[in-house]
């Protein structure tokens, strides 16, 4: 098969994981017989150096031309200053509307040669973690009306609000239903519907989804609740979904307790197959150009664009087996160093998950 | 001293912990030369069984009369079905609200006693978990505009929002430096500014108050990171000043890492010495009449109002030093139980604080 990636190469230490990601996809696409072509596109702290605008239209336009977009992480502290509509973190929340990326999976699933690394405790940990957090991405307080006004009195009042209509919510709660469908059947909806109407009208569409899959035992928590439960006994979930802002706090949390956020890596999807994939992690601005950076969670997340934008489902076995065999190895990069192990920088890290594939 | 003291005495088991701590006030006062009056007001499930109403004015005003109120924990699954307006969370949304009470204490310590019963692992609690979350009450997306209606094209959108103003965020503000300077002098102001302009305009707040509070460090923290650092590394939090949903949010998650959330208590106030004094937990229906729920969180928010809204330190001393002793000797209520630890049901724990009073 012949594919389009549009790669974002990122800002920071960012440029350093997808090199390497880059070298995954080209030794898979030689050993399966694929051609992949990449087209760079800029989005973040690059796009702001170069156009003054974090997502310039011409930089979205290559990244709806292609099959998918593989992305490393934009910010940092040059462009910390900037005034909100021209920070990084604005080109991602409009490349996220701009590919109409509603549903946003973060998977939480411990590796077990690095459970040593959770903060958990020991038993927490053996009684497994391996929950998908299926987060709405493109809806909710992210995109409603933010104002900022003088109010008589003179002071200033800012207002964000919080919309959702059923059409979003029922999107988002069938890909929450056939995940759940796909894995151990159990679906759980976070909101604060004590509280928000927004949350009381999530309740009323997933009640009517419901119905339609009887096969996936279905339950409700508060976002307080779940907050508490994702360190008490996180074993108890499987399928998390939730609105944009819970998803964005629970699922950073849930990446915590696995002990190795540069392992984890995530998918953003629409209706169609073109899909954004990158690592959760950020920027990591203090150790860019050491090559000391964790390359994995970025090519994790090229396996996920093979298995759902291109349904190639062998190549990313190969890639997510070649990245186990490198941790039974013992070979693992700074962030995820233990006793025994060999610590390997960036470069090298990539030169060891290739040799396995 | 003569105070008036309303109680609510809550839904399912707590009246079990309300009573055990009205014998340690008793206590208290015999010791001390004091007299307290205990007024009873209903709110919750209690008040909607009533009056049909979670909190009539009848009531709200016998707690305004007060000089502080004391509360169990109340809801239940009895009053579950109920629509928004009438459900118990409503009369605690007002109370609050009706107090005025926009500043909610949250402290997240833990008991060395206890320590193994965190679900953290035991290098992570050495370093010691210590701090203070300050927590907006009565603004935010819990007080803004909730919105249902009828789209053109007949689906339902429901928004709510989220407002802040500069005086409300000043006040709070002021708490959490001042909670600082009583303490480690370090305050962490934890929003959501790269998309929130109500998040915007809390740090524009905040930056000019850190001019009048130079002894504390100031310093800020984007939500979806503090949920990941409260689990990694609770240690570097001293006081944490947030927003309502925020606070409601990490507050219970840093309740759970001290592993002993029957353990802590909470103090709501407002411009004078009125106070709300509440343990954080729920009303724990499941075991409610059984006299085996842990009345501690609601004896040490005794505490509270002692030390907050009476002054009386030494009363309020006396009561933790209680605790503490209780603790040393070994003795636990069913949910901090472990091994070589004498169980005790409720009244017994009142007995044994009691006890050392
Ligand atoms: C950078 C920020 C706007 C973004 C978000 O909040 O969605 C990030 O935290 C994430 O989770 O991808
Ligand atoms: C019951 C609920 C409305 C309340 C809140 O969200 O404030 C509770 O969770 C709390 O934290 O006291």
């Amino acid at each position: 098969m012949e594919k389009n990636i549009a790669v974002i190469w990122g800002d920071c230490s960012s440029p350093e994981i997808v090199k390497q990601t880059i070298r995954v996809l080209d030794k898979v696409a030689e050993k399966y017989g694929h051609t992949f072509n990449y087209t760079d596109a800029a989005m973040g702290g690059e796009a702001i150096d170069k156009y003054g605008d974090p997502l310039p239209q011409h930089e979205l336009d290559k990244c709806l031309a292609a099959d998918s977009v593989l992305l490393g992480a934009v910010g940092g502290p040059k462009w910390e200053g900037l005034p909100g509509e021209q920070r990084p973190e604005k080109g991602l929340l409009r490349l996220r509307a701009g590919m109409g990326l509603y549903s946003n999976n973060r998977p939480a699933k411990i590796w077990p040669q690095l459970a040593p690394a959770s903060p958990l405790k020991p038993e927490i940990v053996a009684q497994g973690i391996d929950f998908i957090i299926v987060r709405e991405l493109i809806g909710g307080v992210y995109f409603g009306k933010h104002e900022t006004h003088t109010l008589e009195n003179g002071e200033k009042q800012a207002i964000d609000s919080m919309p959702y209509s059923e059409h979003e919510i029922e999107r988002i709660g069938r890909i929450g239903f056939e995940t759940a469908q796909k894995r151990r059947k159990k679906l759980c909806c976070v909101d604060k519907a004590n509280v928000l109407d927004t949350s009381r009208l999530w309740r009323s569409v997933m009640h009517r989804l419901q119905a339609e899959y009887p096969d996936v035992e279905y339950s409700e928590m508060f976002v307080d609740n779940c907050a508490m439960q994702i360190v008490k006994n996180p074993a108890q979930f499987d399928v998390i979904v939730t609105e944009n802002m819970f998803g964005d706090i629970l699922s950073d949390e849930a990446s915590m307790i696995t002990g190795s956020i540069g392992m984890i890596p995530s998918s953003s999807l629409g209706d169609g197959t073109r899909g954004l994939y990158e690592p959760i992690h950020g920027s990591a601005p203090d150790i860019a150009g050491r090559d000391i950076v964790n390359p994995t969670a970025c090519i994790l997340s090229a396996a996920m664009m093979l298995r759902y934008s291109f349904g190639m489902a062998e190549e990313a076995d190969a890639i997510e087996n070649a990245v186990n065999k490198v941790l039974d190895k013992g070979l693992r990069t700074a962030d995820n160093m233990s006793e025994g192990c060999t610590c390997l920088g960036c470069t090298a890290m990539g030169d060891a998950i290739l040799a396995e594939i």
